[in-house]
């Protein structure tokens, strides 16, 4: 193996406390000939010849970035150890084989046969993709699994991206995002005109619309670029990558909620020569490990972000501000109507806006009196808001 | 294979719109001379003794039950198909091998080397075992995740079975559930006087506090008890469990918020000598299935619910009602109380607790600026209001 390749680690095992011997690989026929308890092998041997597969992935990501880059390589991890290194991969970081913005072109013309990023990225050559990602005042976390596994988004999404001879899955999502870094505070829409905020995607679409500029600046230059006045404000995740990036010691005032990503979505993208040739159990691998990582990276952003959120205001003093609600209003409305102004643009997007936009109606139904009703439902009880005031 | 193993299947490679002959099991010795192209595989042929594996999963659920059962026979489904048909899993649904209650038993005494059910069914056993599945006014289905996969419940709950010979694993989430199904409305702690409401687990211990008897009946005879007057109300699961059942035609008043289940995580169990007597990667494959399905079965029940939900109040005009908020309030002291209590019965039972408060606290800072801050934001919208109303 290479030196850069990951070797199969049983990370997973070891999360459980659980770490066998194991018998992965080259086994020799002895070990069918052994006595074994009921509990442990009831058939017999099979001899297979098995093809060995050794593909490259590309990231959108900086190498190793908390989330984002260990989650690509925690995903590459999962399918080597699940196919007993018969399907190894190759990370390579942003940069490191190709720059962040070109993984899809590598994966579509075969460079790497996977990629790791976010379908908002590609909005260039497929504007629709971006409701595979985040939509401003869209679907949250669960939802969006919801709309992918049972409400037709995946097919949709497959549908749009198999002209360009590539296969999405869903890998990971971050969670709600945080609104942004200001050095001044937001009191309504007026606070926008002029403003210099970095906010890529839908989301700088719609405070154009208000008088903000919304410049794209690579994650890895944005503290550079808000720490020397050259922009005014930015947005960038939520409080575990944010405090990564140390963006509290440029600009005092956190504001939420994260209106324009509310659940934005990861991708695997693959290859579909090489997704073709694979024999069936792979890509049963590659299909279980993509969802059980959008559960991983979902759970390792809810976790972390509580905890990077106690240490931004108990420890670095940053002060949490809410927008205020008539801003939201504006902003929301003005969403819906940049939205609709894209699915006119074209019939793929006509088509994936309208199966969001039935979807959207029974989740927020459902939302209302579910998850939120629960949510605000705990919070009545005397005793958590002085669990929440004992955090400071 | 016996009749009423289930055979392999490629739902999700389906459900991606992809279906490829695929090689798995036996392959010709030729097939690694003919020439690949380098989209396909690049490394040799390996000859492998593959010692095959079947097992039996019992199961706390009716056969083929909405979400639950059929949650189930997906992930034997998953496992069958990752591992290429090295492990296969005959599925047997509750009173098939044993009954739903000696499923727990079942396995660790190796009868099945597979359980799928839930951790509050053994808390006779283990009351600790309630904490990994639902806590009346606890964390929701996100946050279990959280506090599973990076918040150490996982190992604590590792730890707790260990001594049984069992080895869990997080395996599904029926999302928030619903307060349930009432024949008179309920406006205060005072209606709960002499109620008879079948509610298991934690949730019974706490009305029981307000004076109900809380009997717990197998979901089968729900429907019957609550029909002939028997029981007065009951909770279920969801919209769409609780429409599979037609409860609706028992009592017309159908109560939110679920503040007894607030995300009910789903376990599956396997018998540790089995366990460790698998190779690493089937090993893998188990824990990154059942991964996979939590995000599956959360997925589901979030669409499902949504589109019964809309079925039950415009189909069948069932009468939406929100618990008071001061019974809201009453209901989450008495829950605390409750949970207390039970910490100071064992040491076992206090240190997961003390896991979960600690969880907990983070965890509720962030909800509130996070996702319950943007589930609000995005009704400001009055176009959102207009499209909420025109569900009817």
């Amino acid at each position: 193996m290479r030196d850069d390749e990951l070797r199969p680690r049983r990370h997973f095992l070891k999360q459980a406390g659980l770490v066998t011997a194991g018998l992965g690989g080259l086994v020799a026929l002895n070990d069918c000939r052994r006595g074994r308890s009921p509990a442990e092998a009831k058939g017999p041997a099979i001899i297979k010849s098995q093809r060995q597969y050794q593909w490259t992935m590309v990231t959108t990501w900086p190498r190793n970035f908390p989330g984002l880059g260990t989650g690509a390589n925690r995903l590459a991890e999962r399918i080597q150890s699940m196919s007993g290194g018969q399907l190894q991969i190759s990370v390579k970081a942003a940069g490191e084989r190709v720059p962040a913005l070109q993984v899809f072109d590598a994966v579509r013309s075969g460079t790497a046969e996977l990629g790791h990023g976010a379908a908002y990225y590609w909005k260039g050559k497929l504007p629709a993709a971006q409701f595979f990602s985040a939509v401003p005042f869209g679907l949250n976390a669960q939802e969006m699994a919801a709309w992918m596994y049972h409400g037709g988004a995946l097919k949709l999404w497959t549908e749009l991206y198999a002209d360009f001879g590539v296969v999405p899955l869903p890998c990971g999502n971050t969670g709600v995002q945080m609104g942004g870094w200001f050095k001044k505070e937001i009191h309504s829409a007026a606070d926008f005109q002029g403003l210099i905020m970095r906010m890529p995607g839908l989301g700088g679409e719609v405070i154009r619309q208000v008088g903000a500029a919304a410049p794209n600046i690579p994650g890895g230059e944005i503290f550079q670029a808000l720490d020397s006045g050259a922009i005014d404000a930015t947005e960038w995740v939520g409080p575990y990558n944010d405090l990564a990036f140390g963006l509290y010691k440029a600009a005092p005032y956190y504001y939420y909620p994260g209106w324009h990503e509310p659940g934005t979505v990861l991708e695997l993208l693959i290859n579909k020569s090489a997704w073709l040739a694979l024999p069936a159990h792979l890509q049963a691998i590659i299909q279980g490990a993509a969802q059980a990582d959008y559960n991983e990276m979902l759970a390792e952003f809810n976790a972390r972000n509580g905890q990077a959120l106690d240490t931004l205001v108990h420890a670095r003093k940053v002060q949490l501000r809410r927008f205020p609600s008539d801003l939201l209003q504006k902003l929301a409305q003005i969403s819906r109507e940049v939205l609709g102004d894209m699915a006119n643009q074209d019939t793929a997007t006509r088509k994936v806006y309208d199966s969001f936009l039935g979807f959207q109606k029974t989740a927020l139904g459902w939302n209302q009196i579910g998850e939120s009703a629960y949510d605000q439902a705990r919070l009545l009880d005397p005793a958590v808001e002085a669990l929440l005031q004992s955090r400071s």
